[in-house]
């Protein structure tokens, strides 16, 4: 195990009914005035923003709003919430919503602290001296935005899809999570998501980091309960039980736990961001198609974790069979498993028919170099044989 | 799954060397005159607490010392830790040592900022409104105070020993954990630390809240983790990755991350404080005794968990057996690896050939009421059956 350091100071709020709490919880993170960070539909149809404005003007708190947070969520609209920090002063961040509305807030937070463009976070010009504090009410279960200290931000001037890693400042003050906010997704939404989270882990336990038993057990627990609780969402949205395993188990997937002393990998999601990037897909139906094409490619170079997460997660029985069998019908059941949530698991399936494999390599090692990942290190190559194998 | 607060603060600094850092991490958290609590002998012996007084130092730190804590704490220690405060305005308490180290440490930081007595806080007469903060070096794996805002300590003048809980103002502000300082534990330390980390982690899985998948599965990793890396500390207590693995371990089996959402019960521990109270038995070895009696009793009439438990962590086949076949085989199972790491599974082999089970009896229900624990809820006959079957 490698020396690590584990902080997360998030305070999480879980249940139902628990938004009605979010004026109280700004104020008790020094609030004064709030922006709240939305999308579109679904948060103001539900009427959840409705309420989270009463529960603001209930405790006299000053807001603003800033709406219109798309998926893989672009620069402009930061910097729109930066201007609007700075001309009317707000101090407390607020996002409504999923993953990029969260991020999108991240990136006005930090941002709006700072004297250059917000955009030398994430391409590593600069470091975050200071961040505004951000609180959290979320609404899907699938990006862990809420208890980790990263975002992800795509540049529309160049396309870069770029995440941000700093869990000093960016960590949300609290995170509130109700389940039955969740209820009302539509299914291809809540199986993405429920694939994100599930490659969340996977980044994390594909190392080569010697005696890592706990955090293998913890992130196998994990993944076998997304598993156990995935189909039961699908087959029932209003199952608060199924929603609220899964909402958790979207937070501990990425909020560090499942990766306490090991050398991570995310080779997977870099390629992934750069499909986003070019054609636009939602994330986790584009990790779906990207991570068993990434595994199938890896596991041939290095297939210890991929035989134990066949062993212990997918429940491939061993008898009789070689190690590349085992892994083979690993990777099948994983695969499968997402197709019968109705995710894509093929690029011609998510509506790419002919992608540009070369474009996609090329903007891939342009953004994180060459090689990318650490369980096995991908150059060109391999990442082209990646994408063919996600055809 | 039950509504829930879950909000862990405390900067955990894990892995070889990292007590070095101890005097940064006392300034980063606004100390300017540093109590160091510690226990006896081997701090001393093994220069832990030489390289402390050097870290301190080299940061212009100032600093008192309070040694002698002992194994199930005492007040009148406590109250001295108040009065050193007082006379000398620490500002932050620094706990070099196991879980009775930290818990005494924690009576002092609550005590010291209150005008009355601090055991008022223990007996439920008042409850905290400030504590000064505490930053811990671990030498243990076991009691789990690195992560938690709970103290336990035992009040001489009635022998009541009571667990005080306080995320709010008792949880660490960071905690270092080097592995390698738990190389010199004896044996049976090791083992009873292993044991109580184990019950730490049942007092939450015994529970009848609908819907946990998540929080099973979580506990259900980090017991087998500590069932399989156990084995190995004990054959060779130099493996430093056995060694890391349980140390993680037992922060992760009482931070409260395997009692997320759940009802749980902890009447196997009010129970065992009783025996500790009365017998002076170290708390783990204590456990190993009486969890199983405690389970062999609520399972006849609450068996669900107990399955649950003997089929995912224990591994009973279930093949051809009966419900009370399975959790039989489970609790032996259980009973035969405290066994095999060398701790007592009766208390005869406790050292205590005729118990006064009235008196464990009279005093359990006069601390903590009639009835006990929520898996199933004891009177005075079922928790007098208990202590029958621990004979």
């Amino acid at each position: 195990m490698e020396n690590f350091v584990f902080c997360t100071p998030t305070n999480f709020v879980f249940g139902r009914g628990t938004e009605s709490q979010v004026g109280k919880l700004c104020i008790e993170n020094g609030a004064t005035r709030v922006l709240i960070v939305y999308g579109g539909g679904s948060v103001v149809r539900s009427g959840l923003l409705d309420r989270v404005r009463t529960a603001l003007t209930e405790e006299n708190l000053p807001f603003g709003e800033l709406g219109g947070v798309k998926p893989n969520p672009e620069d402009d609209l930061v910097r729109i919430g930066i201007d609007m920090v700075r001309n009317e002063h707000f101090d407390f961040i607020l996002p409504v919503g999923g993953g990029s509305t969260i991020d999108t807030a991240k990136g006005i937070a930090c941002g709006a602290l700072y004297d250059g463009d917000f955009w030398d976070f994430y391409c590593g010009k600069a470091k975050i001296q200071k961040a505004l504090p951000v609180g959290v009410i979320l609404t899907i279960a699938a990006a862990g935005s809420e208890g980790s200290g990263n975002s992800v931000i795509t540049n529309l001037s160049n396309m870069q899809k770029l995440s941000l890693r700093c869990p000093e400042h960016l960590r949300p003050r609290f995170s509130i999570l109700n389940p039955e906010l969740t209820m009302t997704l539509p299914p291809y939404q809540t199986a993405s998501g429920i694939c994100d989270m599930m490659v969340h882990i996977f980044e994390r336990y594909f190392n080569n980091t010697a005696e890592t038993s706990i955090t293998d057990r913890v992130s196998e627990g994990v993944l076998m309960s997304i598993m156990d609780e995935a189909p039961k969402v699908m087959a029932n949205p209003q199952d608060y039980g199924a929603r609220a395993n899964i909402m958790w188990a979207g937070m501990l997937a990425h909020n560090g736990i499942c990766g306490t002393g090991v050398v991570e990998d995310w080779a997977s999601h870099f390629m992934e961001h750069e499909l986003s990037a070019l054609y636009g897909v939602t994330h986790g139906a584009g990790l779906a198609v990207m991570f068993p094409a990434w595994l199938t490619v890896v596991s041939r170079i290095n297939p210890h974790r991929a035989k134990q997460l066949a062993l212990r997660v997918l429940h491939v029985s061993p008898e009789g069979k070689t190690d590349e069998e085992i892994i083979a019908e690993g990777i099948a059941r994983l695969r499968e498993f997402w197709h019968s949530l109705g995710l894509p698991i093929t690029l011609k399936e998510l509506g790419i028919e002919n992608p540009d494999i070369d474009t996609l390599v090329r903007n891939l090692h342009i953004a994180k170099g060459e090689p990318i990942g650490n369980y096995v290190k991908l150059d060109r190559k391999l990442t082209k044989e990646i994408y063919e194998e996600a055809r």
